[in-house]
């Protein structure tokens, strides 16, 4: 059965993924700057070489056998509301590291978008379990994964749906923004942490669904 | 220079340190169970029993060198508003563990009391800048630990006064409560993370103040 997954959802050390104000030049908000990414950035380079280790691990995981992608539109762009301008295309240029179907969550469709690589958007407005089937459908066969943000990642939590959760806890204080694990309501008694390790840079948290924690 | 520690605090991985209605049967109130502190009673056990390890030294660390102690009232008890019974002396029996002055937060003042082995509860209503210097006071040179809850120690990490924290973070999901890391405002500004790291049960991490962080 193919799962849904979230991996390197990086949180500072109380707990927030995002600060607040996101715009164009802070793409995570005020009181979150790059530093709060170093870890990752870190480990990718190092599986870019062949190294190994705890984090390397980690992002390596996140990237077997995903066949789509789910995202909020905050994590797609740092525009509000309407569209001003449907030339934005997303953070990550024209050839974006996905190379597969994108699904972006937006009370303001448009047109789906088809970049270089495979990469290609849509925009939705539907409830997250359609949404859901319709990228596990163009996932044929492999695993789905959620991008973030924490909005988006809380609405699969608590709607039960998310299989694995893999959350990195860095030791920064950010004090306000989005947290990653709030809002989840009665959605907490569904998952159990399963695995709770520390590299010098970073300490892994993974989270399945009770019914998988056997697994 | 005394310094202003805490020490042991646990919190969940989605950082609450107490559930939602605290009361006599349920003092960490509900959501959390014995289970949050697990980690603590068998380091304590282990402690005792002359063991070592990551846990241990975390716990021993918190006995060493503290000349007095400060809580706000629902550390020291589930009554709320006026004290309908003074004959609650907090939760400890009548040879508390502390051996040496303790301060109690609390809007409703009442007589100190003595209790046996070195232990005395002062009710006090003083802003924390005051019930911090009686506390230095009484500790005659030890330094003073803040024994919690999450709303105290937050009390004084706004106000910039906690030298050193040290915080246990099980991997268990509470879901609402309160947080420890909540309501600092500019507060964490003044704080470092300056150690992260993990036993098979349990990831500890420890702030210190600015200012201290290169000690």
């Amino acid at each position: 059965m193919p799962k849904l997954r979230v991996h390197n959802v990086t949180v500072s050390l109380d707990g927030f993924a995002a600060g607040t104000d996101q715009r164009m030049d802070a793409p995570f908000g005020d009181g979150i700057d790059d530093s709060l990414h170093d870890w990752m950035f870190a480990a990718m380079k190092d599986h870019a070489d062949g190294k190994q280790g705890t984090d390397v691990d980690f992002v390596a995981r996140g990237e077997d056998n995903i066949g789509a992608t789910i995202m909020g539109r905050n994590m797609f762009g740092p525009c509000r509301g309407p569209w001003e301008n449907e030339a934005w295309t997303g953070w990550w240029g024209d050839n974006p590291p996905f190379h597969h179907p994108v699904f972006v969550h937006t009370h303001h469709t448009r047109p789906s978008v088809s970049l270089k690589g495979g990469t290609d958007f849509h925009f939705t407005d539907e409830p997250v379990e359609t949404v859901l089937a319709r990228a596990y459908e163009a996932a044929d066969g492999k695993d789905v994964r959620i991008g973030g943000g924490p909005a988006t990642i809380q609405q699969y939590l608590r709607a039960g749906l998310v299989d694995e959760l893999h959350l990195a806890i860095v030791p920064l204080l950010v004090g306000k923004g989005e947290r990653l694990l709030d809002n989840l309501g009665e959605g907490v008694d569904g998952y159990e942490v399963v695995e709770l390790v520390s590299s010098p840079a970073v300490t892994h948290a993974r989270l399945v669904r009770r019914s998988q924690a056997g697994e």
